[in-house]
């Protein structure tokens, strides 16, 4: 077929099916998809997660990653965040005209290994094309199986609850920047599968998991103080940060309290259970940095309810709010 | 907020934040979306069909539709068409800077009172930004559950069967075409919601849905000859077209068996069933020009295998093969 994605490809006819066949179902096979239904028919459970995510970064391919292996960590660390464990992806493909097929084939081979990674099957799959200059967008849909009655949620966290971040944080969007101004360093996304760490911290009494992304860490912790209606207290000086990371950061007056992750989970649960759990992250894949970093308390105020504040390294308590205005944007 | 989307809107800050609020959790108000967690808890089944479709039409806004009712159509067909029962949606936005923010508004609406129509809930949603020019681009994904050991499949058509299309051929293809050309004509697309029409059929012994979309009637029957390897012949003479739509056709030179359709399914079951089928079809909403217009053989040669051919008016057969070509892209 063409090396170039044309609107043809997105027509619904013969050059649509050939891209579908060269492209995806070489990459995807397996046993459903290959039935080529409209919809896939698979095996059930009683209480099931769901979860959507759509991926625009830019670029396609950036170090230790790209928006293939993106599009699954994503949707199946949604799904591992509200304790389901993820079964299925369906993948819809936003390609422009101009697009590499070699890039889309490589893309959908990442996916691939990366669901196998993370033990989901693609189910699922759909192809449009629109003009423009060769951007891909990939949405990726996700389902879990819930199996038990526990509540795992956003608004659980409670008074006495110690806040876990399983790892460094900032990699991915600092490698995003990095890419994108083209500075040359050794910073490597982080984005990664997280079913190994929470497969590890099941047995624990988990009041809140959260994948940290797009606004990073402090985002997520103000949003889940928030639903909470509790105060967060984390350490300055026990955030773990790669060193790469922090003087470029440095350099580039960011502060990686903001910055994205694709691979890193906040894990909110007893402080009497904290340190056992801590050290079932570290020996799990991916959480090796994984750290306690702070601790929910009772607000003592009106004005403390939802509250998030940091200690800085002089014992100082400033207060945080999510991400104001720009950030960087298309960073998964 | 701003009339206007800016990448602002995509940073996974307070401008997402109120993004999100004042456009979608607005329109989609349920109880599910607004616990606000990173995946959705819901009700599951033994066995669950799952399907996805990105939606990138233009114009947004077309006779009698826009991408928000299609979005929802084009998912809730796909699921219809497997015998599932239609349950959860999840919408991926992909947002072009520029865009409206009351276009938004419209389209969330529009989506909301559609899922209404099609008894699904929408339980999950993302949103993204990209550079651009104002254009949206909605992934849905939908769990619809199986209830019954019944298989529905493109693969199932035998012979002997009678082929039925639920309406009139092309019409969401030409509205598009005439608002894109500018032409001012009474044609408007046919995008619906079949719950009502599958719910009247189920009781027959259905082989064969197929929701006829991109590509038109013909490229969707041929790709069923093809997984069913039999012979499927259709009468010219038969097919249901809107007297607008035909002289459209006429006058651009395009045949309606290749246009696409938004709200029309193929039936294919037994022709001893096909009157009554086809009485229940005329009955239901949407239903009411549809009309029995072939029937299935056994192929009398390897070539016949999977071909498919209509009569034309004067009596000879021709072959017909899948859209070829360019079609018009970006009608769904």
């Amino acid at each position: 077929m063409n090396k170039t994605i044309t609107m043809q490809h997105g027509s619904g006819g013969s050059a649509t099916a050939e891209l579908i066949h060269e492209v995806f179902e070489s990459a995807f096979s397996n046993e459903i998809l290959s039935q080529m239904e409209d919809a896939a028919a698979v095996d059930g459970a009683a209480k099931i997660a769901m979860t959507t995510d759509s991926f625009v970064v830019t670029p396609l391919f950036f170090p230790n990653g790209d928006i293939g292996r993106l599009s699954i960590c994503g949707t199946v660390n949604d799904l591992l965040s509200r304790g389901a464990y993820p079964k299925y992806i369906t993948c819809g493909f936003i390609v422009e005209e101009g697009a590499s097929v070699d890039d889309l084939k490589k893309i959908a081979r990442s996916m691939s290994e990366t669901a196998a990674e993370a033990g989901v099957q693609i189910v699922a799959g759909d192809t449009k094309v629109i003009e423009g200059s060769g951007g891909v967008y990939i949405n990726t849909t996700g389902v879990g199986f819930l199996t038990d009655d526990r509540d795992i949620s956003a608004a659980n966290a409670r008074p006495g609850d110690a806040i876990i971040v399983t790892g460094n944080l900032g990699d991915h969007h600092a490698a995003l920047l990095s890419c994108r101004m083209e500075v040359e360093n050794d910073i490597q996304s982080d984005n990664a599968p997280l079913n190994d760490i929470v497969d590890h911290i099941r047995k624990f009494n988990i009041h809140t998991l959260r994948d940290v992304t797009r606004g990073g860490l402090a985002t997520v912790l103000k949003e889940l103080a928030e639903a909470s209606r509790q105060k967060f207290i984390i350490e300055d000086a026990l955030l773990p940060v790669d060193s790469g990371v922090r003087d470029f950061c440095g350099i580039m007056g960011l502060d990686p309290l903001y910055m994205g992750n694709e691979g890193k989970m906040a894990v909110i649960l007893p402080e009497a259970e904290a340190k056992e759990a801590l050290k079932s992250i570290k020996e799990s894949r991916y959480g090796e940095n994984a750290a306690i970093i702070g601790r929910v308390e009772s607000p003592g105020s009106v004005e403390e309810e939802g509250g998030l504040y940091s200690r800085t390294n002089i014992g100082g308590l400033r207060s945080l709010s999510v991400l104001m205005g720009e950030g960087l944007p298309r960073i998964c």
